[in-house]
């Protein structure tokens, strides 16, 4: 089975499905508002948070399907933080994946309500879901999302972050931000999809030792690419972080051994999954494409 | 009863009730965000909606301590609004309650981040209330709490508000920007205190009338008070509607229409309470209070 498993058909079916979904939560229509919304939404990420939960799901026996709703939920969540650290306020970056970020595209005003409108659909498309799963796993699940999106989760981390430019920080303070900043977001995504797609208490702690690993072996390589990776294939500048002197891996590490901790901590997630069976091939899949990935 | 009720000792006992129970929800701490989120959180509010949560779910026979948690997230919701539209990018208002807004006494990447971390706690705040309720009526209502400030509620409300700068707008339209941008989150906090106070389907629809009418008779009066109110006591400054050169019920209707109008909308949501004994007394008095306020 596992060397069946074909990952890139995998993840076109499954961007596919993600993509109808998102459309079906929010249909385009004439306003400004949604077209702002949509235009973030849709302007091609790699939907690794969806990807996340659902493969997480099918881990623990469930199928896309069943988390399909949280894990765009997810997706807005994510997409709502990329516009506003886009801001001019904050990181002030005009292009995100090769196109305009939300404000170049449309104006502050909607960039920063396109990102309000999308954290609030975001929950509402959660609390929609409540005939779908058993209501105390799914409260149990907009809790760990809103946490791990808010003042204790990814908006400290930003907060950190911005505090931190120019700053030289040591690899306990780097990690800390990442944790607020990404991880917790994408271990709540794997989480979720274990949660919501059934799991028990010891397949769930497996899986937020996946999650922790990943995500921060995710940020890890995030680093990497801004310092090797190809403009073209990132749709974004590279050497903005040695720019803005920022504190990262591999400037304080250097980048052989920023990529050998990716490894390491990659290698670390895959045994998170030993007690899993071929189910939870697409998880390994993801974990082996961080430190592979070229964008 | 009716004759006994003290509605300035009610708002009192309720107004100190609420801001102990947000201080247990947001704790004060050392992180520059605690800090920001708490300044507007903690800035003076008149607390409207948490109280009308309150005086609805005492008007189907609850207490206040039945829906406080509920009422202070909502209050987080409408603070999160007032951040971001005091923005430069939206209405750049240097002053919100006689205070600097939250952009000026912190920086702006500060502000829309306490912005977005209070909206967020606000959906953890009512997830994690789950012990408190049923789980489908709290589902139901953070349902409508993110349809109300979404982008078919208060975020469209805001897009069309700033669209309109300048422009002269008929009746139809400035009822239709009020209700999105300030009615929706009004109706529905009178709702949550009614569904999570138990009511039943009748006091519900009679509440959702009520709800109605002071939102647009709170707007109404706010339009009046831009003209005419003592910036003294509102603690910002009048006349930027005019300056702005907004459409408002006075620049269409004229003030003593407007106070007319206001009036029967008063009487409207008065009359919807009917079917309640003196329970509702509190809703009686947020409605009689609306035309007479000074701020």
């Amino acid at each position: 089975m596992t060397s069946m498993f074909d990952f890139n058909s995998y993840l076109i079916a499954k961007n596919q499905q993600i993509n109808e979904r998102i459309d079906a939560l929010l249909k385009p229509d004439a306003s400004r508002i949604v077209s702002a919304m949509r235009y973030s939404l849709t302007a091609g990420g790699k939907r690794a948070r969806p990807v996340l939960c659902i493969g997480a799901a099918e881990a623990v026996g469930a199928n896309a399907e069943n988390v399909l709703t949280v894990a765009c939920a997810i997706e807005m969540i994510h997409t709502y933080s990329l516009i506003h650290d886009d801001l001019p306020a904050m990181d002030d970056d005009d292009l995100r994946r090769g196109k305009p970020t939300c404000h170049v595209a449309y104006d502050e005003a909607t960039a920063i309500l396109a990102g309000d409108a999308l954290l609030t659909l975001a929950f509402q498309v959660l609390a929609g879901a409540g005939s779908e799963y058993p209501y105390s796993r799914l409260l149990e699940v907009i809790l760990m999302l809103s946490h791990a999106a808010g003042y204790k989760g990814m908006v400290e981390g930003q907060m950190r972050d911005i505090a931190s430019e120019g700053i030289s920080l040591n690899l306990d303070e780097i990690e800390q931000i990442h944790a607020l900043k990404t991880g917790a977001l994408i271990q709540a995504s794997v989480l979720s999809g274990a949660i919501l797609g059934g799991g028990n208490a010891e397949q769930i702690e497996h899986l937020r030792a996946y999650g922790k690993n990943i995500g921060l072996a995710f940020q890890v390589t995030d680093d990497i690419l801004n310092v090797e990776g190809d403009p073209a294939l990132l749709g974004k500048a590279v050497g903005s972080d040695e720019s803005r002197k920022k504190s990262t891996y591999p400037s304080i590490m250097g980048i052989e051994e920023s990529k050998e901790f990716a490894r390491k901590l990659v290698n670390d997630a895959l045994a998170a999954l030993n007690v899993f069976d071929s189910k939870a091939e697409p998880l390994r899949a993801v974990a082996r494409y961080i430190i592979e990935r070229k964008r």
